[in-house]
């Protein structure tokens, strides 16, 4: 693990929250709030909550407008910076550059031509090379990652649990490839491994697969098992769960989640646990080795 | 790899075809036709070609019938059995069962419960307890088998090199998690991996991708990779491609596609070649091992 425990003195000025989809970065920004530190966030157009961002003190952003990032953030006094929400990455030919944006572009385009991890370390240096501090919302937030044990009521059965470790060992074996960390496995056979479509889309195949009779429609069987990368920069690429996360294993007719503990983010976890509740699915944090 | 050569004297009598879906049922009839020896085809309701099937010598079968097999098979002088073609696993409660099968059902219910590997294993041992010889189709009519080198006119860019590369190397680690194995690379990044979907889904998802823009629209960009498993069972279970692959490679802007020579099965490779000139994609048979 190449996790950062950073202190956060509260003069260290407010953070720049930069909003993805979702609900993780309200839970990421009330949690900072709550400690007595400003958020102020940069909503992409496209993918952050226009009702929700309402509530906070926010600013709209777009990709391309990384001098007028700069600027913003500057004035409003952000040194530390988070990344955090859903995110698919842009087709490069929408991005509508301003200037420093242009002077980037040779080293974005090559970013982009890299796989995911490029990727994020390739902007996590653009950012600090430009005088911000890229953290992981894990340190800014440690209240939003996936705690050990089971979110809800129920608990994973022996099948279930020789699922889990099917997953994790293959999640492991595909760490290195850089790949969307998340994979379907019922009754020991591997139903899906997701890459670039996202965990939602992988669930959906599954659910699929199962109406159309390819899997046998026995429900709550299998386990949806996400897990950190092994090397991945984890300021800017935590694998996440959240409620529509448990509605699509619930479609997908599987007994439950396993996530690793402590490196997974799970926004709300009570929420989490009432929605496995009401669905009879059981969310649990696993530990990554075994 | 497992492979048997096994004689084939004319003496062995009729060969049963069981016949999934696809062309290349037919084309291991043709191959062992040509040799001099008769081909009996066991038709699968629902997945056999039936307009095809009707110029062979041929039997309408189900799952579930393996009694009626027994007979009729014996009754046509049959030893050796031949899987082959495209089958998804049938839904279990979907089963018919005669009386033998009614008998076999605790076993074949195990069988069904584990992962791809054990399906094929399982069966094979089934037929060989009743007095017949599970053989490969690569065994029978090895000229089916994936040669080495491109089968059009395309070659692969140095790029498309370093995709089949990662994608091999990929397939090499999760080829003990016994699932389906065949992967797209794009530009260093691996865009999907199959499992239970097979390989016809997975392009459509990656044609999907591009079409939403969640992959750049870039086309002739990235390749699919097919790779036999390193422990499989190659009687029952080798990957194939076909002009249907070229069409969905196509369809989801690859350059080509990579399989590994020797242990994939393209029925017609002058056609499949004329397809691959004909959409300008490669075609391209790869060593196991680098």
């Amino acid at each position: 693990m190449n996790e950062r425990v950073t202190a956060q003195p509260a003069d260290a000025g407010p953070l720049a929250v930069i909003c993805g989809g979702g609900s993780l970065p309200f839970a990421v920004a009330d949690a900072v709030t709550k400690r007595g530190r400003r958020a102020v966030l940069f909503a992409i157009q496209g993918w952050a909550d226009p009702e929700r961002i309402a509530a906070y003190p926010h600013h709209w952003a777009s990709f391309g407008r990384f001098g007028w990032f700069c600027r913003v953030a500057r004035a409003e006094g952000c040194r530390d910076v988070v990344f955090i929400g859903s995110l698919v990455r842009p087709p490069i030919w929408q991005l509508r550059p301003d200037l420093k944006t242009l002077r980037l572009l040779p080293r974005i385009f090559r970013i982009f031509r890299g796989g995911d991890d490029h990727l994020l370390s390739g902007i996590a240096s653009i950012f600090e090379e430009h005088g911000f501090r890229l953290m992981g919302a894990h340190e800014i937030a440690p209240e939003i990652l996936m705690p050990e044990g089971a979110l809800g009521r129920e608990h994973p059965s022996r099948r279930d649990l020789a699922d889990i470790a099917k997953g994790l060992a293959l999640l492991n074996a595909t760490s290195s490839f850089d790949i969307g960390q998340a994979a379907v496995v019922a009754d020991g056979r591997v139903i899906a491994i997701e890459a670039a479509e996202g965990t939602d889309a992988m669930l959906s195949r599954v659910a699929q697969l199962r109406r159309s009779g390819q899997l046998e429609q026995v429900s709550r069987r299998g386990v949806l098992i996400k897990a950190a990368k092994l090397e991945q920069d984890r300021r800017l690429d935590l694998p996440s769960i959240g409620p529509q996360t448990v509605e699509g294993a619930k479609r997908a007719g599987l007994a439950g989640i396993a996530a690793t503990a402590g490196s997974t983010i799970v926004a709300n976890p009570d929420r989490i646990g009432a929605t496995a509740d009401h669905e009879r699915l059981f969310v649990v944090g696993v530990r990554e080795t075994g």
